[in-house]
C-alpha cells in the first residue's frame, strides 16, 4: 500500500468548455475507514457525459464543488474492512471519485460478481447497459418492424441501445459524429443506417435513413439533433430522455427545440426521461438477460480503456469531444 | 324546412391572427341525404382552439382548405333519415362543419342521449369535459395532496380539470388571463390559488402559488407558461399536453422551451401528448363519471352560449383572445 493517495480535485467550476485547467491533481493521506466503513483500491473509473453535468449545477445529485475531490464512478476491489458483508478482495461500483483509494461507508457500495474480464462491470453490465437496457425497453418499449433512432450512437450506452433494438428486430438508425464511426456503427454492430452529423444536415439525412419516420429515439444529446427527431415522430411515438450531452459543455442553449409541445399534441408521443436508480428493483433480471446476449454474441461490447491516473481529466474532455467508442474508462494503475 | 343552407367557408387562410374577413357567409342550397345518410339541422356550434391549428396545417385531421366549408363540431338533430339505426329526433354529434343543415353519412356521427339541459352534451359531457377527464387522470395520475397546475384555466377544458383534481384531493393552480377570471377560478370554482399571466411574471406567481413545486401539469397553451412549469415541476412529475394555444393563433413562436430535454431528464419528466379520441374505449365509465360529479355539485358547469350563427366567426375570434369562460358554443338559431 502506498503511503499517499491520489486525487483530482475540481480546481474551478468551467464556464465554458472543460479544460485541463479546471482540475488541480493532488497527494492526500491515505484514507483511512471508520467502524462501518471499507477500504477501497480504485481499479476503474468511469467517465460519463454526465460528470460535466455535474460541474454545472445540482442535477439528480448534489452539483461538484470548486475546490472539492472531483466526483465519478469507480470499480474498485475492498483491501481493508471495517464493515460486516465486506471482505478483502471484493469488487463493488462506488461513487469512488476521481482517486486512487476511497474510504467509503459500506451502505455507499455496490457488491459485484467477479466477472471476465471485469472492465464489463463498468460497461455492459454496469451503468451504461442497465441505461441502455431499461430506457429502450422500458421507455422505449420497441416493437418488431419499428424504427428506433438513438443518438450518441457510438458511446457507451447508444451502441448498446441499438444492438438490443436490433434484437428486439427493430430498424435502427444511429447518429453519431464522423463517417469513420458510422462505418463502425453499421459494419461492426449491425446499425441499418448511421447519420453522421457532421457531415451534412441531420433532417435531411435522418429522413433518408428513416423513411417510415420514427417510433422511438432515444435522446443522448438534446438540442438539434432532438429537434429533427421529434419533427420525424410518428404518432404515439415514444422519446427516452437519457441525457442532453449537447448541453453539456459549453454555454446552454438559449432556446428549446421548436415543435414543443405542439407536435407532442398532434403526434401523441411520450417523452419520459429516466436515470438508471429508478429501475433499480429490476437490476438482476436486466443483468441476467444482458449477460445472456453477450454470452451467446448477440451484444458485442466494446470498451475504450485510457491508460493511467493521471489521464483521467484528458479523459474526460475527449469523451465530451466524442472520441470515445463504447464505454471510456481509466484504469488506474 | 328553408330552401336554403347557410354556411360559412374559410375565405383566405390566415397568416396571423384570425380577422372576420378570413371567412365568407354562403348560402347553399338545402343538402340532400344519400343512401346510408342522414339529413341533420345544427342546433349548436361547438367552438374550440384546435379550430385555429386546422386552418394552419394537417394536425390529427386534414387542414381545412381556403374556400372549403370551415369544420367544426356541432350538436345537432336528425330532421330525415335514409341509414338504420338512425331516426327523426335523435341527437348526434358530429364534425358537421360551420353550416345550419348538413348531410352526413351515419358512420360518421356519435348518437347522443337526451340530456338537460343539451348544450352540456357539447360541454361537460363532450369533447371538453371528456378531454380534461382522460388528460388529468390518465396521463396527470394526480395523487391526494399533490399540487396540479392547469393553464387556459378558465376555458372549456382547463375549468373542468380544475375541479376534478379538487375532487381527487389536489392544491389546485389555475393560470389565466385577467384578475376577473382568476376570481372567478378561486370564487366559484374552488380553485386553491390562480395566477394571472398579464399582470406579472408566471414564474415567480406561480412559485407563490405552488411552493411545494408541480407535481401534474395541464397544458393548454405551450410558449412561456409551459417553460415556467417545466422548470418548477417536481421529481416524476407528470405534464398532460393537450394544446398549444398560445402557438395557434399568429405567427408561430421560433423556438421552443428551454430546459427541454434536460430537465425532463433530471427530474424524470413524462410529457405526454393526447387527443380525445385516444381514449375512445373508455368512454362510457367516465362519461357516467361526469355525470355523477355534476348531478351531486362536485363539479359545477359553466356555459358560455353565444347566440346566432351568423356570429360564429367572431365567436372564435374572441375565444382565441380568451374571452370565454367554461365552453364556449354558439347557438345556432
Amino acid at each position: 500500500m502506498p503511503a499517499t493517495n491520489r486525487q483530482f480535485h475540481l480546481a474551478a467550476t468551467p464556464s465554458g468548455k472543460l479544460e485541463e485547467s479546471n482540475f488541480r491533481l493532488v497527494e492526500a493521506p491515505m484514507p483511512e475507514p471508520q467502524d462501518g466503513e471499507v477500504l477501497l483500491r480504485v481499479h476503474y473509473i468511469s467517465l460519463d457525459a454526465a460528470n460535466r453535468a455535474w460541474m454545472q449545477s445540482a442535477t439528480y445529485r448534489s452539483a461538484v464543488v470548486a475546490g472539492e475531490l472531483m466526483a465519478g464512478g469507480g470499480l474498485a476491489e475492498v483491501i481493508a474492512s471495517k464493515a460486516p458483508g465486506f471482505a478483502e478482495g471484493d469488487l463493488v461500483f462506488a461513487d469512488t471519485g476521481w482517486q486512487t483509494y476511497a474510504a467509503l461507508p459500506a451502505r455507499h457500495l455496490t457488491k459485484l460478481p467477479a466477472i471476465e474480464p471485469m472492465t464489463h462491470l463498468l460497461s455492459v453490465f454496469g451503468v451504461a447497459g442497465l441505461t441502455a437496457y431499461f430506457g429502450l425497453l422500458e421507455i422505449g418499449n420497441p416493437q418488431p418492424g419499428e424504427t428506433v433512432v438513438v443518438s450518441a450512437a457510438a458511446g457507451s450506452v447508444g451502441s448498446i441501445v441499438g444492438q438490443i433494438a436490433k434484437i428486439k428486430g427493430c430498424r435502427v438508425v444511429g447518429v453519431a459524429g464522423g463517417a469513420e464511426k458510422c462505418d463502425w456503427l453499421t459494419h461492426e454492430l449491425g446499425f441499418d443506417a448511421a447519420v453522421d452529423y457532421k457531415s451534412a444536415p441531420v433532417f435531411k439525412a435522418l429522413k433518408a435513413a428513416a423513411p417510415q419516420g420514427i417510433d422511438v429515439y432515444f435522446d443522448n444529446v438534446g438540442g438539434d439533433i432532438f429537434e429533427a427527431c421529434l419533427f420525424q415522430m410518428n404518432n404515439f411515438g415514444r422519446i427516452a430522455c437519457c441525457g442532453a450531452v449537447s448541453q453539456y459543455d459549453g454555454a446552454p442553449s438559449p432556446h428549446g427545440p421548436r415543435g414543443v409541445p405542439g407536435l407532442i399534441v398532434v403526434k401523441r408521443l411520450t417523452v419520459r426521461g429516466f436515470i438508471v436508480m429508478d429501475f433499480y428493483k429490476q437490476r438482476d433480471a436486466a443483468l441476467a438477460q444482458l449477460q445472456d446476449w453477450v454470452r451467446t454474441g448477440a451484444l458485442k461490447v466494446h470498451e475504450d480503456v485510457i491508460d493511467g491516473f493521471e489521464n483521467t481529466p484528458r479523459a474526460l474532455i475527449g469523451l465530451l469531444a466524442g472520441e470515445n467508442r463504447g464505454k471510456r474508462m481509466v484504469k488506474v494503475s
